[in-house]
């Protein structure tokens, strides 16, 4: 079966293992490297999808594991999938609920089978393995789906990490035996491993060798120092096909976006944007501002004065200020439509600095006047 | 002095007291009757300045009580006034701040000078009377704004509502005395007498006496029965200018757009279809509908199958539904959305109906569905 997604490698940067390319799915072309804004709920907290697409994306992620327990995925597929459900035409990418179960629901129990947990909604009793998570994502429709995976924590027991990696890789040979949508839905593999090179290799080498349409490297970002991070993508990218897309799950801090694509990732999600908006605080060129100080009552500068994004072109930093003071959600909607539009517009100039040959010194000059030393 | 606003009268609708106008404003052209969605503190909530003026509305009002607590009116006035702060090019109407103190604030204490209060939501003291609300007002630049007035309890004794309509209007004369802007923004003057059909004549014509760009009614939707409501309008409205708009304060459930209209109101503004929509309730054609009821679970039908806004065209009641009980700051934007859109999109038909006769036809028409029976 050929694969719904196709993957064109326009350029690598030589002396690095960036790439750039073009991601054919069924509802979108996405350029990358990407940066794909999470919408958990079938929703990219406090956005329209319209605005979403303004702000330039072609691609979101959803949870499994959310959409799953709340509305169900019978309620998503009989609005006929997940893009008619929230009105997003563009490209949707689903996980496996494999993570959410392990970082949100409680009485976990692992066995070769799955995961039995109970709801953090309902706090019943549920099941979720291979069959079950990619059923669910088939019901869901999304143009990629995800292997089912376990993530082990960090630190973890070499032990642990190996039998939960043999399991994985288990898991990923049902989850491509269970996809019954493979004409409409590319289902990527994820490469476990933990903190250990040798088992990332064979994780990279296994995952290969099952032929899957793109590949995922997971359990990363995990509070793992950032240099281990680093040299764990080092040992693992390498090893993945040139010719396939590379995805790092969870992860989109500024840097990690420059450090990963340096390293050969394609893609990337993360919640890091609209979660620390609902805080109040933005991405600005000059470092992360917190709006709520008494310094910015009465600055009537827009959030980032190099950015021209809708927000900054009509708000200044007192008014949404004071919208976060008064708990007026438009202040939340103000600081979420910036901070996603700042990485997606720096994934923008990363992809041209790609082209160009000047990544690593736009990488320099971002990190020098963003206040980031590595 | 001349006022920044002129009304034309276009149209009478013969036996009843409705009329069809036009508002001429600093920032806009209002077309008369018009439902003004509320901006509290200088935003409706949950909505966009666009998104407000894509529903068609071309005047809001926002709130002097809350803006002179938060942020203070030197900050929105160091950012160019209101229209600039808040992104809203069209018309602005501020109300007086008086209900306010009355509504939210504690331990008031009403002198001839004005009233003593505590802030709601620092607990310091702190005194609003004519000179200061035109002060803040004058600092926030609406287009439209309203004398310092008290509005007396339901029920309250006929002798403290004489006294108080007596100091509401000598603090009208101090309202108009203190208005530095009068160039650039209309006082409007408003109309009390509780529930005293005598007292509300008196307060008309001695309102009128004072020659003010327009009048509001206020101190109605307190609390009494709707025939009353209606009575006290019966009285009022004859009395005042013909050639000038009157405008019922803080009134605008659907059935109140009819009865005011027909007895002669020409501005109307609520805060209903947003707080409703906060809880999940919508206006349609039939009725009020509870989206969080079980009902609603697999309904792909949109909110009000007669309504073509934005939010009818592309989301079901079931996605609504879902992202309300996800808590989903965007199922609450949508809700507000379409009821904002509701009431203007009612008022626009109100307006044709008054031009081709058949307000009466169609009031009746609307109430059959709707279930309103008085």
């Amino acid at each position: 079966m050929e694969s719904p997604t196709r993957f064109e490698l326009l350029a690598e940067l030589q002396g690095t293992l960036a790439r750039r390319g073009r991601l054919h799915t069924p509802h979108a072309v996405i350029e990358t490297p990407v940066f794909m804004p999470v919408g958990t709920q079938a929703t990219v907290k406090t956005l329209s999808p319209e605005e979403v697409s303004t702000i330039g994306a072609r691609i979101i992620l959803s949870n499994t594991y959310h959409l799953h327990l709340r509305p169900g995925e019978e309620i998503v597929a009989g609005a006929g999938g997940l893009h008619r459900f929230m009105n997003w035409p563009h490209a949707v990418l689903t996980d496996s609920g494999g993570f959410q179960v392990f970082s949100l629901a409680s009485m976990r129990k692992i066995t070769e089978a799955g995961v039995e947990f109970r709801s953090h909604i309902s706090g019943e009793k549920r099941f979720l393995g291979p069959e079950e998570s990619i059923h669910v994502q088939n019901a869901l429709g999304a143009d990629i789906i995800m292997a089912f995976d376990e993530c082990p924590p960090y630190p973890a027991e070499r032990d642990y990490v190996l039998q939960s990696l043999q399991r994985t890789l288990r898991w990923a040979r049902r989850s491509q035996a269970a996809h019954e949508r493979s004409d409409e839905q590319a289902l990527f593999g994820i490469v476990q491993g933990g903190m250990a090179a040798d088992l990332r290799r064979e994780a990279a080498v296994a995952m290969t060798e099952m032929d899957f349409p793109g590949y995922a490297v997971g359990g990363l970002s995990v509070g793992e120092p950032k240099p281990l991070m680093h040299d764990m993508l080092e040992v693992t990218t390498p090893l993945l096909p040139r010719d396939k897309p590379r995805y790092l799950m969870g992860v989109g801090a500024p840097d990690d976006l420059f450090e990963g694509v340096l390293r050969g990732i394609d893609m990337f999600d993360c919640v890091l944007p609209t979660r620390i908006a609902r805080n109040g605080t933005v991405f600005t060129a000059n470092g992360k501002a917190v709006l709520r100080n008494a310094q910015y009552a009465r600055d009537y500068l827009p959030l980032d004065e190099d950015c021209d994004c809708y927000v900054c072109r009509h708000y200044s930093r007192a008014y949404i200020r004071h919208l976060l003071k008064a708990e007026e959600t438009f202040g939340i909607r103000l600081t979420s439509y910036h901070n996603v539009s700042f990485l997606v517009n720096l994934m923008d100039k990363i992809r041209l600095s790609i082209e160009n040959g000047s990544l690593l010194a736009f990488r320099q000059h971002f990190y020098d006047r963003y206040g980031y030393n590595g």
